[in-house]
């Protein structure tokens, strides 16, 4: 048997791993700032520099200026808005800051949620850069609320981007695959979307799903989420208000799903008594 | 338009909803007590019970009666071990006290993860129990770690309880048919086998998948986490140590999925060099 647990024996030995300096990835949750996890706050308060990435699900974090501030406040130091221009072209400079003292990169959701992080954790490994990640709640299992079992969704699918001239429809075939093998969707939409609401989303996928049961989330893990069960059509209906907003197509049920999915249907008889639900 | 958001006025002017006591459930996250986020230290401290499953993955938590003190400490208050007995027969004896007081419930992972907790918010809602949710970092996302995309998981699998009589195979259709869709695999066992450890989780899915790569995890989001990519051959040659132990069967990867399993990698000819990686 060979113990890999030695490994971190050797680590240990090598100066470099001695050396405190170090990469945090800390998820920060969906919600708001109350959201990060004790450990991931001891390690922001430790930090010298602290980023945040500012190009994907920050909407959902209701991330403005003031939202950055009740950050700072939280964290007692400023924070830097690392937008898709810094992560993707100064990312080395990120990175050679963290080899002199700790960095902090935080990241909405989980660091390998939704959107994951792994192109800048391979580059700060390849500069010998150690990497500490602090998980935390994600898109990925915090659609779970549902009542939908999560080992029951088949391969998610993200809307893309459609211009004028250009309609991919490649996620048609996933989303069939799955219904045909009784499996749930969890459909995303990219992130260039300009309107990433739960209308634009039904309307790519309506052509496949029109009658389906669907489940319609908006700001999933913040105190004013919204989830909504009901047919597509239903569901265009509904106005859910501010993004970001996913979708979930149901596949086939267990009897535990259908009485948890009750509590957020909404018939079109007797829309008060049904709706929201569950914060 | 329907304009769900009414719902929560209509509530709001609800007497019902009015009251403070609630039945928040309380994802711990995967490492230790500092796991736990702000908003789950916040809905602890204002609890008057607080109860945690010690039935499912407490192992993974480390939570020795020890353990269990350690989150005594933080939470400034005594914590009651629901095991599956009071779980399944009591529980209406917790969601009665949740009618007059508040009423904590922790999990390991979220509430939603792995193992979920659909069961309890049916109950509590058919009892007009309020539930509020706080969500945490599961197994089902925080396996994104090893750079494999989440987005690109077809369905979960459970490795169910063998016996001497009973040999369910199942599960192994389910793989066969992630691999030809060039799907990862995440492979589960069942919270009933006795040794939970990888090693009799390769014994289990060995037949479909002895050359195939794959990616060993014990006690993910704990400090001393392991992660190994190999084949599953050579993973059955490594000693995991504690559980919890959990497998990913790897499907069609991307570049960037391979730099970084890369980190991951063991090789029989140099096996210092690889392994555990990042913690």
């Amino acid at each position: 048997m060979i113990d890999v647990s030695k490994f971190n024996k050797i680590r240990a030995n090598d100066l470099f791993w001695l050396s405190t300096e170090m990469l945090y990835i800390i998820g920060l949750g969906l919600g708001d700032e109350r959201d990060i996890t004790l450990k991931g706050l001891d390690a922001v308060k430790k930090c010298e520099k602290v980023y945040i990435e500012a190009y994907t699900s920050l909407l959902s974090f209701g991330l403005s200026t003031d939202g950055l501030s009740t950050l700072e406040k939280l964290y007692g130091k400023p924070i830097i808005l690392a937008d898709r221009e810094v992560v993707e072209e100064k990312v080395d400079n990120i990175l050679s800051e963290a080899r002199g003292s700790d960095v902090a990169f935080l990241v909405v959701g989980d660091p390998f949620g939704a959107t994951t992080h792994t192109d800048l954790v391979v580059r700060a490994k390849t500069m010998r850069v150690d990497v500490k990640v602090v998980h935390n709640a994600s898109v990925m299992n915090a659609i779970g609320i549902c009542g939908l079992q999560l080992y029951r969704y088949g391969e998610t699918v993200s809307i893309p981007f459609f211009t004028e001239t250009w309609r991919p429809d490649s996620f048609y075939e996933k989303i069939e695959r799955n219904r045909n093998l009784g499996l749930h969707t969890l459909c995303l939409l990219d992130i260039r979307v300009k309107e990433p609401t739960l209308e634009s989303l039904c309307r790519s996928v309506s052509d496949v799903a029109a009658d389906t049961n669907c489940v319609g989330f908006a700001r999933l893990g913040s105190e004013d989420q919204m989830i909504v069960a009901g047919t597509m059509k239903q569901l265009r209906t509904v106005n859910f208000g501010e993004p970001l907003h996913c979708l979930v197509i149901v596949g086939k049920t267990h009897p535990v799903e259908d009485e948890m999915l009750e509590f957020y249907k909404i018939t079109t008889e007797n829309p008060e008594q049904k709706g929201n639900g569950i914060v």
